[in-house]
């Protein structure tokens, strides 16, 4: 069994490419060194390898099942969450006040990396207790957060996110659930919710919704919709589980991969009160949901990036192993078959899978430590790392989903028959990744947020900010050996971007908000491979300086990232130029497009 | 339900873009009418609605099972079968005195497009089957075409192909299967193959299994494969079923999709003896399955585009009927939420499927009736037909295969959550089509092909006829209305990669076959989306020239296809580049790659 992650690479992500070492300097960080994270990335990888990765091929071949209301899992799953939590994972970037170890975004996005990898259904029901006890840490009162967030933090209940409708899943303005007062501050909570992940199960004695609702007399629209803490027994005064508070499984979804993680349709209110409790100020519910989305949409797309990062693993393994051909140049039938990955296209399959998972680890990586820098980094330059985060989001969900399964494609595909099969693990990665370019946002929502509201955001101050990031690192690497083709192409690539970009906002106001819109995906694509683009310039410059001191497998590792960036050069980044042209052609294909025609 | 196929789209292929209907000229046709065409168009369209359809999810979530020792399959499976025996179709491209109705390949494909639409994995066992006879038909003794191949055109029996082994599946030149002289004429074969569609089952009474194998002190390499007629049970001096052959199932493989086909692991000699008839003369194995290879591969290009189509048109009624969201110029929240198909991302992903479905059909059918041409066609100009068809042959196998899968991955887009779930079919044909560019050739294989072989094949004449045959559509549309972008499109496209192909032939000698072929993959993606675009143009010239005198439905179809080309000129075509520029470049990454660097 090949691993599922490369704690080599993991490691110059964190400490060579970014400066994660140097963490402990401010004052949260205190406490900390690179060696405590190295320990605790450590303890995650034995974590993950010992209780996630055995049982993910079983809970894939055996979806969740309802058993008398209630959702059944496989076994090992209550064992993995218990595993983790005995770790201390829940908490790990809480407060040590609230029992966590403080740790810096960054590396808290590299532990659960190794739980995205090792199994990526099992790992959902703890992420989204995570993102739950953020979001209640940020926006819930002193009493919710002791009542509702710190069972969380423990690992003995657990949280989900319920926000979509049957009828509404991107289009959240059309919820029509329902929040009741009911005169002692607590409402009564009616409707149906689709999608709802982890939303029922035996796993913990509690459930914790966070359920967007609309307050009788609300606003149409988004204005209308608050946000909810609605367990699913209700809680005591002394802060155990009490009695039914009825949310109610009404169905499960059946899908093509992420089996692990049953998804569920839930009604509220059915047989009985459900109550819930109001977070923040009425009306701000979408507010407080996206405020945390930043995070969310980067924990999408690390996942993404280790499904893929899995299965290229698996498949170089493979192709290492695998015997069969020859050199179109070696006509003696009778010479021995070599080992495939010799084939100059199964190293383009392999070189593509390394370009795409490693590119995107470096980005996600990188947004994450924006995190950081936005929460515990100087003040001074807190603005621009906001919008550059804000610029960069989009990207780091929907780059790794849609290029993962890419790399996923060529993993199966240098497997052959072997990768099409259940004998190996890359199928079901490859239905899991699918479901990365859907949730949190599809692929369209984030084209639109990224050229409709980053691009121009503040003045276009954090387009601005990237490309002065970018300038400044083809300052730094100019004259390192062996750069020249991933230099030329990024500057290459930056010029088309900023021409196209240049050429649409001088005509936005002129065309309109639904032209302006139209091809946004090529904006995405366009940006996407830049960034990434980038990402491969600081890998290569970082391999291009260690090289000459490096010896052995350090030095093959260098040679394998300045290589993988010149991949990424010569076959990639040629792309952003197709897209840069659409772009600022303003091409009205798909808005001339009539329904009839189809 | 969404129809599984566009009854208006291909009659337009068949009849408007193609002239089948003048087929019955040629003296084999000559019984025919463009009428009894549309009849046998219906009655397959009848039996696929009726009898192939209904099972496809239940064979998909019902996997082949080993019971005692045989392969048990739905129910459905075995009643399709039977229904497309009744309907005359193992033999309806036959001569009429073998009980065929002599229908034109194009036909034959247009019928067998309907089974791979309404159950890809169930029409497997059907198509092996024809293939199967084909060859025989080609090959086989009078003595053995009565013994073997008669009893599956009457759908008595049924056929497979037993190539691969599981050290040799994509490099047949390795396989060991023996065959041994019995001194009768006969041989006794003894090895494992895999991968075996149809291995075992009991949907017929016998199975015959058309197996590679070698002759003791046959020479190393392809030229010692012999191909071999081996019946799962011996048949005995009357044609009936005897005592068993000792072909003995080892083993199911567990896919991710095409799960109705079942795939197995053969043990021949096992237990006793495995008699076979050498097909032909020795050594002569692979060269005949190869004459299959064309019809083989056009058969798996069209399986492709027909799930993707199927897809296509699940998404696409899903679009109209949806609800959600509203358009960017839209401020009102309690406006209406619209069909989802008026948005112009989700138009974007409709079209593009559109483009890639329907382009891919049209180059299914258009190979097909280079086969007839070559069979039935006018003497002169049959090997320029040939040379094309072969130039032509890795394009039709692996274009589909591949932007299907495309398709098929912006059909669950379009439908989000819900086309992840097994609620919708969509994701079980992103599944069954994965095996697409893996089987009857790898995608790799396909580019060495092209490039290696078909490309330089006599003197360059196919690419020469091709080149010229794309000149002629474009001179014959010259001033047609509303065919600009793709003329232009096409037309700088054609350049590219002609200006690529003789950049890298000038060096072919300096830089040996290894770097020569090193980017083929970018030869097989530039001369695949150039050939598409001609398809595009070729459509749109008809439906512009339909136009004129066309009302309602009707001028709405021959809009679409005019738009589907635009958008195939100005979002897919400018993708070709790209990979011109990459294969003139003589690119050296992937060969400088290291293994030790990955």
């Amino acid at each position: 069994m090949a691993p599922f992650l490369s704690k080599r690479d993991l490691n110059f992500q964190l400490f060579e490419v970014l400066d994660t070492a140097a963490l402990p300097q401010r004052p949260r960080f205190a406490d900390h060194s690179r060696d405590v994270y190295e320990d605790i990335l450590n303890l995650a990888y034995a974590v993950a390898e010992r209780h996630f990765a055995p049982h993910a091929r079983e809970a894939d071949l055996n979806e969740p099942q309802v058993v008398e209301g209630r959702v059944r899992l496989v076994p090992g799953v209550a064992q993995a969450i218990a595993a983790f939590r005995d770790a201390g994972f829940f908490s790990a970037h809480h407060d040590e006040a609230l029992g966590g170890l403080q740790l810096p975004w960054v590396v808290m996005q590299a532990v659960q990396a190794h739980f995205q990898a090792a199994n990526v259904g099992t790992s959902g029901y703890a992420f989204l207790t995570i993102g739950n006890a953020n979001l209640q840490r940020v926006f819930a009162s002193p009493e919710q957060q002791q009542k509702y967030m710190m069972p969380l933090l423990e690992g003995r209940w657990l949280g989900t996110m319920a926000l979509s409708e049957p009828h509404a899943g991107s289009g959240l303005a059309d919820i029509t659930t329902t929040a009741t007062p009911r005169g002692d501050g607590t409402y009564s909570i009616n409707g149906t919710k689709m999608w709802i992940s982890g939303g029922e199960h035996e796993l913990s004695e509690n459930i914790v919704h966070l359920v967007l609702a609309r307050i009788q007399g609300a606003p149409a629209g988004v204005k209308g919709i608050s946000l909810f803490l609605v367990p699913r027994y209700r809680v005591q005064a002394d802060g155990s589980v009490g009695e039914n508070n009825h949310v109610v499984l009404a169905g499960l979804n059946h899908k093509m991969g992420y089996r692990g993680t049953t998804n569920t349709l839930l009604n509220f209110g059915e047989g009985g009160e459900t109550i819930g409790e109001l977070v923040g100020e009425p009306g701000r519910g979408l507010a407080q949901m996206f405020h945390m989305m930043n995070e969310a949409r980067i924990g999408v797309g690390m996942g993404a990036v280790m499904l893929g990062y899995a299965g290229y693993l698996a498949s170089l393994e493979y192709a290492r192993d695998r015997l069969q051909g020859r050199a179109a140049s070696q006509k003696d039938p009778s010479s021995a078959p070599v080992p495939i990955i010799r084939h100059a296209d199964v190293r383009r399959l392999l070189l593509r899978q390394k370009a795409f998972v490693e590119g995107g680890l470096a980005l996600g990586l990188y947004a994450s430590s924006l995190v950081d820098d936005l929460e515990t980094g100087p003040e001074e330059g807190r603005e621009d790392t906001r919008l550059l985060l804000d610029l960069l989001t989009p990207i780091v969900k929907s780059w790794p989903s849609k290029y993962s399964q890419e790399a996923l494609s060529d993993a199966i595909q240098v497997m052959g028959g072997a990768g099409y099969t259940r004998d190996f693990p890359v199928e079901m990665y490859y239905r899991d990744n699918r479901l990365n370019p859907i949730h949190e946002g599809t692929e369209g929502i984030q084209g639109n947020d990224l050229l409709g509201r980053k691009v121009t955001q503040a003045g276009g101050r954090g387009l601005q900010v990237l490309l002065s990031r970018i300038q400044a690192d083809l300052d730094a690497s100019a004259g390192l050996d062996g750069l020249e083709e991933i230099q030329a192409a990024l500057k290459a690539a930056v010029t088309q971007c900023t021409q196209a970009l240049q050429t649409l906002l001088a005509q936005a106001g002129q065309i309109g908000p639904d032209l302006y819109l139209a091809n946004a995906n090529s904006a995405l694509e366009m940006l996407g491979h830049t960034v990434v683009g980038w990402m491969w310039l600081r890998q290569a410059a970082v391999a291009a300086q260690a090289l000459p001191g490096a010896r052995g497998d350090d030095a093959d590792f260098y040679r394998g990232k300045r290589h993988a960036a010149r991949f990424f050069a010569t076959h990639e980044l040629p792309r952003v130029r197709a897209h840069a042209e659409l772009l600022a052609s303003i091409d009205r294909t798909t808005t001339d497009m009539q329904e009839a025609w189809f």
